[in-house]
């Protein structure tokens, strides 16, 4: 979208600016390093469709893997931020978006280890905007699995949901990119073993033997298109929801990208 | 303790070096406002006992209260620090330990929010110290919480478990606390209504409203002693367990403060 | 690519990561906001295949906007970032890349504003892993509109070149867009005007008006995909060249893809 | 206190929020290593109780120990802040004091090398908020040995004042210990030496041998809790003096504690 | 001049503060290191009682040295900021001369890598101050070299142009330095070599040897004092001429100096 | 001095490399603003002559004035740095220094307020180089009034000496000032009046009429050049005897200045 297109689109009181957020980041040998980057820009899209908003580019970079959520910062293949730059990275997006007028904006995450400092981030850019409690500019954070269903996880983990803390290249991950880009999915390279069974501390440095070798913390055993599709449409429907009812925004059909 | 007799401690190679941090937040009316370091340390101080370790001076501030979790950094009673702050405490206080010769550090966390500031801050003084994989010297870092088996939560919430996120001022920091120090909770101040139904997503600035009056996000009703001790007893065992077998300790008695 | 495909990729000793650097930035009402990252990631692309090189994901966010050189960080449209988040952003990834095992890294510029943030993030990055001179790892750095040979530019600019710090939205990306990927060039909407007279100094704040209307310091009157072709092609050529050269590579053909 | 408690007081227009700074550091075989903490949070504390005012959780860590005022950064027992992490904490608990609505800060210091980095951060925090010279908002930052007077100074020490720079582990702590909490005091382990004879010069990388075998720059002999008595009484009653005349409030017997 | 004086002089509205900024950095055998700093000093200085301005103290250090502008900071007599020294130091300075009633500053710039840094500091410290559009505060920002005009050009250069990237230590700087202060100008010790060709890119860590045993860029050779003054004499003027316009001032004979 | 003839006295293995720290700082009616960085300059030619040392160029800038040292920040006629900018100065010069070869240097304070984050800058410099007790490079961090002996004090304050904290602008500045350069001194200007009654406290933010309307904090009355001569030679002789012994040198009438 060029700036003239964007400025009239500004001009109409419109949806939110979602903002995706990944990582690149091992995925094990069946996923693509960007799958974060990839999903959550995915489902800002399609819920952009469903509330007149519009997808800023992506964060494509994610703050470091650690051992317990994404198998660690130490595998090749995990690039990775330090908390200083994704906190100024944030901030500086968050106020440069709110200086050009908009008004409402949406972080959607797609990797764990993100949300704290995107939390800060955020906070920062509206401290030094002297955005309050009422001001009619306001920001939402999100991780897009804290939108699956109870329904839809008893659906897609029939034998029982392992925790989202160990869904690092498994059976949620792995459908969603099977419903979405099929091609990107090696699944005959996947690697069947148990799921990781991590202590309940982080170690540092960390002791590497703890990642299973396949870089992830759960098989995608199980996983499908079908699966994919559930928990994309759920999620997608539930967070328009809850956007719409959080702007006050109308029910809309209205596509836009940027 | 001084600084002598900590030489001496030292010079045996012994246990852990416990650090534990907090927060100085509301906790409804019926909890002091320095619940998360009161219970860090008391924890901690019961580890140090059974693994030959030492405790450190209490971090007394914590990371922003976030609504989701305590409830908000909105309300008065809740004083605290950015994310620089807590991660240049944290990394300024692990290289300081190290430089002196300490080889093992454990941060206990009493304050949910503050966990990735922590690991942030550790990662820092790792990498600056130039400690990888291999060295031996180390850092576990956990939140207390995450040591509470699924048989105390059995136990402790007879009618199901609510969730960690909304255990702000509810059932397992008010039994903790009447189990260790009866006489700083107002039991009778106590609040009762129901959990807090906060949406999935964080929303900034906050909309005050959502947090309930009292300022807890889960009531404290069906607290006691009991449930503290047995809460307080599980986790100091399994913690200790952990901490000794990750360090290669033995069983010790030896009794330590600093 | 996924993790596993990039490890065995890099045991072989292979070409350089390439590092596409962008912008979301108005570029005038003919030419998409994400331009800059569009045209660094083509070119980025066409060398990888020359050089046997990757592409890592691109920064799809740069430095503020100056009127002298892109019209402005007023301008709705543009949504950059500060020095801080610049300069960490390309630190973490410099020495995440290297703490990889990758050895050569170029960063491929498109945003006037971003050459000195990225300098010093990759000077912060070797200071901090030890890497000096004579070392086998190391980062090249360049602006792909200092590849533009004098032959080229004189058949791009037959009535003689303006001069780089205006081509912002002129004959030079419009060009290469025409060739890249023209359903994104809305050439109708292109505004003819007189390149921008710009004083010798900035001025901060800025005085909106010196910024002509369309957001383009010059106008794209001129532009073809011809010419973009022939624009790409030589910058693809040397600068391929040149990283073979600067790194000892062999002539390759090899093509792969992050 | 609990914070509903906390905002009643804070809703009458009390006395003064004090924040207590220490260190933790080494003062030698016979005094704690957190006395730092321990002297400001007593000093503090009864203040409070003359004033109206509240005592805030204390600051547990300090900058840096120098060799010619605390013996240097290079002895175990000392764990230490750098500036950055220091100005930022007090940065941090400064606004979000004054957050809440408290109206008057007192920060009292208790360890030498704090101070510029308290003002600092005190400084950037009025800042931030936009407090200028008129407001009703203010801070006293002040270290209590800046309130012994030459009277108490000639009782104290009846064979000359040897100067408060190397006033470390000397008489003055030693006494107030003495008089406070005699049970942390270990005066058959003090060492007795003349005073250090350090350079006027802070010489860095420090060379060690320059602070005496003890680690206190002055023996504490002749110290006692009478004259532990006289410093604290005398300290507190001018210290509360010029809170109660800075900040308008009445004469107060008022005890409240945090 | 004093304070008394200053405060004076700033209640007439007059001109601008002037704060010429250089480099410590090696220049050949033939010029100071100091020359940046120098050079900008004495055209403050000239265009100051042009304007009815003042000139501030200068910075005396400048950003690192690059192989491709400056020969880079590997060479002995090369002292220089990083990126977060030089934005602060500008950010302050801004906001202190703001702080006491300036309403107009001039940053002249004398050192080719420092330009970016200064832009981000002046920008950080209007937002800080909430200087937007339309304010009768304002800073420019420029590099003196900017002010050379074409004509100047091709009577200094009869032979044509080398660019000013490679203007490091040769014609220009020597040449400015023979009218000013030929005392300082070691003409005899100046060495004659081909201009440096350096290549298109920044290569880190830096190839030593690219750079010219002497240290210039290109070599003093033809350099003047004639020269010198036309140099001198017309980007005085001409920057002069743009301040007097830009803000408004009229001609003045007025001669202050800090 | 050129960067080659440096190279030459560097490869001698020579005295220290004196930096003079100053600030711009009102001084009262009759003194300049530039007095502080005028006088550590003049001793640090002074001592370098008699080290075999290089004085580097001064900071010319310097931290906040504090009303109880300097009158206070809100001063017309002060610009000043915050803590970041002048500890990223220190270290960035230097780090910058050390790799350049040089093995000693020595800051020479001449304003009260800058000696903690000049302390701080260093020591980062030498934890990021790695430099610790026992290498052959070290600094030497000092305040030149440190140096006015006894013997000395009594000559200049034959009445009594008020104490450095209030020597702004009195007896000890104008006279040296006197000695060195009295053209730069309006003692006809001077104002006198008692010395300042300052609390012990620091009140943030300032209250203006604490400080007398000259600020100056006590009056030069009483200055003459003889006074100025005796405390340069004295503190010029006993800080070079100390450079000497503390660095090995032999007794040197070397002069070089940079």
């Amino acid at each position: 979208m060029d700036a003239h297109t964007f400025r009239d689109w500004l001009a109409r009181d419109p949806g939110p600016v979602l903002v995706p957020v990944g990582a690149l980041e091992q995925h094990g040998p069946h996923l693509p390093m960007g799958t974060d980057a990839f999903l959550s820009t995915a489902i800002a899209g399609s819920v952009a469709r469903r509330t007149g908003g519009l997808v800023a580019q992506p964060f494509t970079y994610g703050y470091k893997s650690q051992q317990k959520s994404g198998g660690g910062d130490h595998l090749p293949g995990t690039t990775s931020l330090d908390a200083a730059a994704l906190i100024h990275l944030t901030r500086s997006v968050t106020v440069s978006l709110f200086r050009q007028g908009v008004r409402r904006i949406v972080f959607v995450n797609g990797h764990f280890e993100n949300y704290q400092f995107l939390y800060e981030g955020i906070d920062l850019a509206l401290d030094g905007l002297g955005i309050r409690s009422g001001d009619d500019r306001s920001v939402l954070l999100l991780s897009y699995w804290d939108y699956v269903s109870d329904d839809t996880l008893r659906k897609v983990y029939p034998d029982g949901f392992p925790g989202w803390a160990i869904e690092h290249g498994g059976v949620l991950e792995t459908s969603l990119m099977l419903h979405l880009r099929p091609s990107l999915v090696g699944l005959d390279r996947a690697v069947d073993h148990p799921p990781a069974d991590l202590p309940r501390f982080d170690r540092l440095p960390v002791v590497p033997e703890r990642t299973p070798e396949s870089g992830c913390l759960s098989a995608p055993a199980g996983s499908d298109a079908v699966k994919g599709r559930l928990l994309f449409d759920q999620v997608v429907e539930d967070l328009s929801t809850d956007i719409r009812v959080e702007f006050g925004l109308e029910t809309s059909n209205h596509t836009e990208k940027a």
